[in-house]
């Protein structure tokens, strides 16, 4: 399986009590369902993954993929700090649905996961995966690197397919990209380098801005098709301050505001995340309508 | 409850499947039971809480709590990502038979982790939890510092009974006993920086060489409770190369190999923790017969 | 002046006593002057600055200038810890013939750098300094990154010609040429990004490997202009090992002993710069083979 | 020769042209050299030494040793980024009066500064220093760490005497003092670890608030020699917001403000160091009331 295009990784609905609300994530499903999206992210950094219990994330990729369209993927977040831990929920998460896994890599014991200890996590992920598994590299909330010689070391196992890259170090996923088995997917972690990635060979995107504005995020997609170069920049540039207030700078409570604002429920996070403040939440109202989006409240 | 002393944060065991081995748990605690320790954490670092269930966790702490002795305590790690999921582990461990529970901070939003949202999160704990809190500060790990201002806010509390600072950071440390209030148990964690924080008016240590040299531990007590401040440094010094070896350098495989030496089960590590090389497990056994251990194997 | 096009950041040649060696500086921009470079840039990172006292600085620009092409532009390096002695060491390096500066930012003092520290200093310089300013991001080597909100606000000062980012950040490079001001020069900083910076908007770059294959790194602009991504795209790929050799992994002893390999001077950089290991070496020699360098040793 | 002792770090005085003013540097000498402080180091962190000229540092220290009575020390900071450079410095300091060198590491190329090349930087320093050589560790500055492995390595060498540690890890200088040759001098490189530092076998200290309550860190010194650890770890926590204002929170600006509060000239720093603003300004003026301090403005 190749894997491209441009995902949303989708937020976790909860309620005030902080318990899942299916209802909610039911409506945004059939709205999501209707994008030009190839596909969701489930269980992501977006989805709070690391608040969920493994029930939790059980029931949320059945009900994921019972409630979105079929020709359209579901990813799921199946990394945990454990090797042992994180095939048994790749099993399981594959038998709810899910048609890939999103591994992000261990990174509690930080000096003790070295290259060589990362590559053999990695390699019994793959082996013990019943579906395709793509690597999570994620170091602004790890604290850890893969790097490009790793990435494509690892992407010579057959059930490795790809990797997304939230470095945003494009030096890197030029890198992976160049030295990775043919066929190997590398995705723009963030809608920030979409086009970058794209330009380099990139075979997709998962950014939470897709979730928002999936349309402005499959014009850049067209406008590169065509060799419009800079009509591609134009809508990149664009996309440039929404997507960091809803990623680096106010993170998934800013991702769930701005849903709030557009007409999906984005609703509370769990804690210890906080509350978007007044300021943060001007500024996503704002950055919302200069895109262009409508908003419901 | 005022904590105070020294205490061996316990590796879990796990036999070759990487199953918890509670035969060799048993014989374990036994030893360490007719120890000069104070107490054991339980499901902090070195016990790999980070790959344990909820269910493995219970049972650890219900275990050990049975097989040690009544008089010393039994203090269970119970951070998770979650602050709802904290307070629920607490409540369980607390049942379980914890006396305290060791709460290490959310890292993996590391840049949403701001001191509001880490104090927000420790007061929820410390209302919810049945038993005392002791933070855990453990930038090694987690990215993340918390600062002596914030600990010292935090230490307000009432439920809040103390915090084991693994920055090293002796400045942190001084501070931190000076700005918080009276009662509040500030420990050393590791064994590197023991005498130095007790001189500051630390409570005690939690440290790994405390399961492997607990005489060598209680000697530096003894030395600093008479005065002989020549003797503590002696004995400081002689125990920073072993510290560093199965805490820094080599992690909890170098801590496990260092008990199978002297007599204790250590085991293997759930991965993606990699076995100990040759040349460190060298390194260890020499650092043992240096500091005067018996060496079984 | 708007500055645009590749440069190469050329070495200061030393003899083996570590003193400045004019006769084969000479001969190096006698080559450089018929290549296709746009200009070069002297005293910069490569040009070992930070060991050259204000005298050899003087003596290295006014011997560049009068020795390479009076059409092709000499940018030099002026930044200095201090605001007086960089506004000092820009007016001498104007009159020694340097059309631009080049400014790396302050350092030493850390957590002092702010944001508004550091515009207050670049402002200063820009007032002070007879010729246009090219700011120099240069995290990698101090500890400091100049957000993309920073220097477009300092590129409203008319005598701030430009950024050289080697953060290789490509979202920063984007937020800045989307916020800077009309006309504002976004260079690369290192060639390995300079397809996406390109691609983005930017004015050129400032990069190691256009000393060495200046023709290759002019053929990946033709492509652009031309509208040919995919030969563009190839080109930057088969630039990435060469250009990681010579700057990231060896440095200027790996730019240097590259150049002696293929005809020019390139020769010790002053200590404590160490000379390159002899694996280092022939991975280099192997890169510049497989870009289709003639090797003359 | 021993290196023992506390030594104040003392600001370079300018006036408001940014000029060194000998004057007021006199005055201050004065008023240090009846204190009981051991000695001085000029061209320190706190001398602003990045800013200075080389001809700037040989007056400063020609004026300091005059200036300064003979039983006292003076040493003299000489590091550079260069090695011949420092070697150089250090020769004329040493003639213009310095009885050591306080040598900073060099760290623009910090990825190249390994250990062996910052091995070689030393020992090429001390055989080419006509006076003792102290090493400067100061990370926070620097951006990069001397490990006590490193440190240990290098007090093999007759004429490196000592180190001043300003990274404050306490299990670092332990470990220095530990396994570095018989009569090598480890100092404590800010007053917030004096105690602790002394504690472990210390010889000194060079510290910012030497030169603002000498009597009061003399206070710290007595007390340990009197074997009164109550009264040295009282003494040694009423210093530590003190510290800290005048070092990590406000550096240099700060330090030159409390001396201007206290009858000392501080005036101006050089820029690119902004004034002190207005909040910290008068945090500085209650900590130097609450430690006793009589205030002359």
């Amino acid at each position: 399986m190749k894997i491209s295009g441009f995902f949303a990784p989708i937020p976790t609905p909860f309620n005030d009590r902080e318990d899942i609300d299916l209802d909610h994530l039911r409506e945004n499903l059939l709205k999501w369902g209707r994008s030009s999206l190839s596909g969701i992210v489930v269980l992501g950094s977006n989805g709070e993954f690391v608040s969920l219990s493994f029930e939790e994330k059980v029931q949320m990729i059945r009900f994921c993929r019972e409630h979105f369209p079929a020709e359209k993927k579901v990813i799921a977040g199946t990394g945990c700090e454990g090797t042992r831990e994180t095939i048994r929920l790749s099993i399981h998460l594959a038998e709810a649905g899910a048609e890939a896994a999103l591994v992000v890599n261990p990174s509690y014991y930080k000096s003790k996961m070295t290259e060589k200890a990362l590559e053999a996590h990695y390699m019994a992920v793959a082996e013990g995966s019943p579906i395709p598994v793509m690597i999570y590299n994620m170091p602004g909330n790890t604290g850890i690197n893969m790097s490009a010689a790793l990435l494509s070391r690892l992407s010579r196992h057959p059930n490795i397919a790809g990797v997304k890259d939230s470095s945003g170090n494009i030096v890197q996923i030029s890198s992976t990209i160049k030295d990775s088995r043919e066929g190997f997917s590398v995705f723009a972690g963030s809608g920030s380098y979409l086009l970058p990635t794209m330009i380099m060979g990139g075979s997709g995107a998962t950014m939470a801005v897709a979730g928002i504005v999936p349309d402005h995020c499959a014009a850049i997609m067209e406008a590169l098709d065509k060799g419009d170069l800079a009509k591609a920049r134009e809508l990149q540039m664009e996309l440039l301050d929404l997507n960091a207030a809803v990623t680096s700078k106010y993170g998934v409570p800013g991702l769930k505001y701005a849903l709030d604002l557009i007409g999906f429920y984005g609703g509370p996070c769990r804690r210890p995340l906080l509350p978007l403040e007044e300021g943060p939440a001007m500024e996503i109202r704002e950055l919302l309508l200069r895109i262009g989006c409508k908003l419901e409240r």
